[in-house]
């Protein structure tokens, strides 16, 4: 039994309850009880690790809603070129993505979230096993979707290839206390409504495992989607039945009030990507109307070929000033607002809403701890401002999944840093050789 | 004479050349060699300070060339209120903003702005003496400017007295290393033509104090030279005679194409605040057209006032995004650019391009040391995207301005943090009573 004090805690709970000086009691992974000032004698004489937190920051872990683990091995490659999918990525995956470099891949992102303060991520790729092997290392929890598609994907040729995979995924993890197994089937474009319709069936026989798809991202697909179905995505993805709950749908960049409405009535979560989105120069996604909607949207950091970063923190900020700037006003979406979607909106998105996003009695014990002393971010007049503008990834100090600590003092206990960063900075090496060979066959 | 040995270097010279691993020779302040490799003999014989880089990445020291620096004071407060302007800022600017308090604020900023790589920052703000002695004791450069508005200033009540102070400000800081004095028009609605013209006449006195201004920033702003002007607020600004090689203008979020060309013709340089312009939900300044237009563009992080932080890295992802969205391509100007307008465009902006901005034999030795071990920044396939996308501000390993380290190993010389935090929450201390006082009288 642990117990924290010390702390100025933020609950995130549905009274967006703050604590400027309390403690929080953990027993087998989960919160018994937090409270003000000092613990009550029993709690304080139950626990046999009393932690003073030296009035450091204490809120529930962030939780990414979108990612592709592996794909911190693709940060800043082809950046700013605008055919770099055609003319890298897809010949990179090709040729290059094996189990072991996802495996690689995984472990470099899971040690860059964690020492982010992400403690929930939904990740979609291949060799998903490898992504939930390495997520179950890291001791941080997450949602590991195979991924389909009809272009060369790495690990399967053929959709009946993809579904066995998913069934072996499902089999390999079920009952794991942090890993749950998901489908996810590309795009609308890139797995048509057959497939769609074949995933929606699954999903009817597998209620505990999600699905994860992009949607309504680009202008290519809304092309795509006129031009096949003489619709729009979230009409193509309904007439295959996969609007429903539990959908993660990631992006939503091209919807419009009516789709929204429907979002929401299906019960669609969505993950919004905004430096994603807006490194691409797609645009901004209208969250503010789909929320107003009635749907739940959680923050993404997507894959750090598109993003860059999985530094949930970085995301805020630009997914902010996007809805500011859409609605013309500095009062759109306010920065507790923000909070709340990196947290329990996200749990909520990836229907874990009844055991983390909040710091509340009988959750789980997913919290980090974040120092508020550097002048970067004094004085503190609004904490959740400071947390959207100010701090960034650097100022966690700890992050704990399932009352375990799995970063102290900065320190990752799980993976071993200097061994996944090399091993990221090897297969680097690899992809950098391949592109000298691409660029040379173009030329 | 200092020789760093074993480093990265981004020279951000005309032919951005970058070394992979070499070194630099700094004698009396200035850059007097740099090269690959290990140092000729006879340079690092003449070295009596030797320091090995450890393979971090040394580049020009970022220059800020907008900010209130006191207004740290202010980071946060009135968060995503839209009339948080009159209803808190004004009046607090005041009842509370004294000498001292600009004082203290002034040194929070140059503690945040050291820490994060900034070495050159432009103020415009009240009470510039302190401003310019908090620079000079921090020993960052500065370029400090008296503001002059109609509204009640918290350091004048007329035009003349504004005057005279700018005249102290010249005085004082003559022949200063490090501190340039100003004069700073606050913008064309609060200053009026009148006083843009005699401000235009001051600066033909004065060539080496450059003029710094809010210029096309707001609706506000627009409609009121409509109003008064018939006119939009360059053309105001044309009008007094004040568009001219010197003139600093921030912002510039309503600039056409004539205007941009305008601008460029007179040598107008233009500090970009993406996330304050964002925060705002004001829009996106067109900066990659004005660049077209041949406007010198620089990076600027406005006061912590209106984008929370000084912390010039936090800009930069915002402002590619931003044109990217704009131009709706992923190749709109790209992260190379963005560190160019952190550094040698930026210098431009304050006339300072002959002497900082980018690492060349006879430069300042104005230099930031950055470590790139974090698992959140590797792999590098392009050092510009790590900069722009990946790295933050906490990054910055040590900071140095004309040969003297201000920062090593994180630790600030020049001021002492603890003090300076403690004052600043301090006289936050005193806001938040003043600003429940205002919060009463309004209910």
């Amino acid at each position: 039994m642990t117990l924290l004090t010390n702390a100025r805690i933020l609950t995130v709970d549905p009274q967006m309850r703050e604590i400027a000086n309390g403690w929080i009691h953990i027993k087998d992974g989960v919160i018994s009880a937090l409270g003000e000032g000092a613990a009550p004698a029993d709690v304080a004489s139950s626990a046999n690790d009393v932690l003073d937190m030296g009035g450091d920051l204490i809120m529930p872990g962030m939780v990414n809603t979108h990612c592709h683990l592996a794909m911190t091995l693709f940060r800043g490659l082809g950046e700013d070129i605008d055919d770099r999918l055609y003319r890298y990525i897809l010949p990179l995956e090709r040729d290059c993505v094996t189990a072991p470099v996802v495996a690689a891949g995984s472990r470099l992102a899971a040690l860059e979230m964690i020492r982010g303060g992400v403690t929930t991520v939904a990740d979609m790729y291949y060799f998903e096993a490898e992504v939930g092997r390495a997520i179950a290392q890291s001791g941080m929890r997450g949602i590991v979707g195979q991924t389909l598609g009809d272009f060369d994907a790495p690990d399967h040729d053929t959709f009946d290839e993809a579904f066995a995979l998913t069934d072996a995924l499902v089999e390999e993890f079920d009952g794991h206390p942090l890993v749950i197994a998901s489908i996810a089937p590309h795009a609308p474009y890139s797995t048509g409504i057959k497939i769609m319709a074949r995933v929606a069936a699954w999903a009817e026989a597998h209620p505990k495992n999600p699905v994860q798809m992009h949607l309504a991202e680009s202008d290519a697909e809304m092309a795509w989607c006129a031009e096949h179905h003489n619709a729009r995505p979230v009409e193509v993805v309904a007439r295959a039945g996969l609007l429903r709950p539990g959908l993660i749908a990631a992006h939503c960049l091209h919807i419009n009030e009516a789709e929204a409405a429907e979002l929401a009535g299906h019960g669609v979560g969505v993950a919004h990507n905004a430096r994603s989105n807006g490194k691409a120069g797609r645009g901004i996604a209208p969250i503010e109307m789909m929320r107003a909607a009635g749907v739940t949207v959680g923050i993404a950091t997507d894959g750090a070929m598109s993003g860059n970063t999985l530094d949930l923190f970085a995301q805020l900020a630009p997914a902010s000033m996007f809805q500011k700037i859409l609605g013309h006003s500095r009062s759109v979406l306010p920065a507790r607002q923000l909070i709340r979607m990196a947290t329990i909106e996200g749990a909520r998105v990836l229907g874990m809403g009844d055991q983390i996003g909040s710091l509340e009695p009988g959750k789980s014990a997913d919290l980090i701890r974040i120092a508020l002393d550097d002048p970067r971010v004094q004085p503190i007049y609004d904490i959740y401002s400071t947390l959207v503008f100010a701090l960034n990834a650097s100022d966690v100090r700890a992050t704990m999944v399932a009352g375990q600590w799995l970063m102290r003092g900065r320190e990752v206990h799980t993976l071993d840093q200097a061994r996944v960063v090399a091993e990221a900075i090897q297969v680097a090496g690899d992809f950098n050789r391949r592109i000298e060979a691409l660029d040379r066959s173009m030329t």
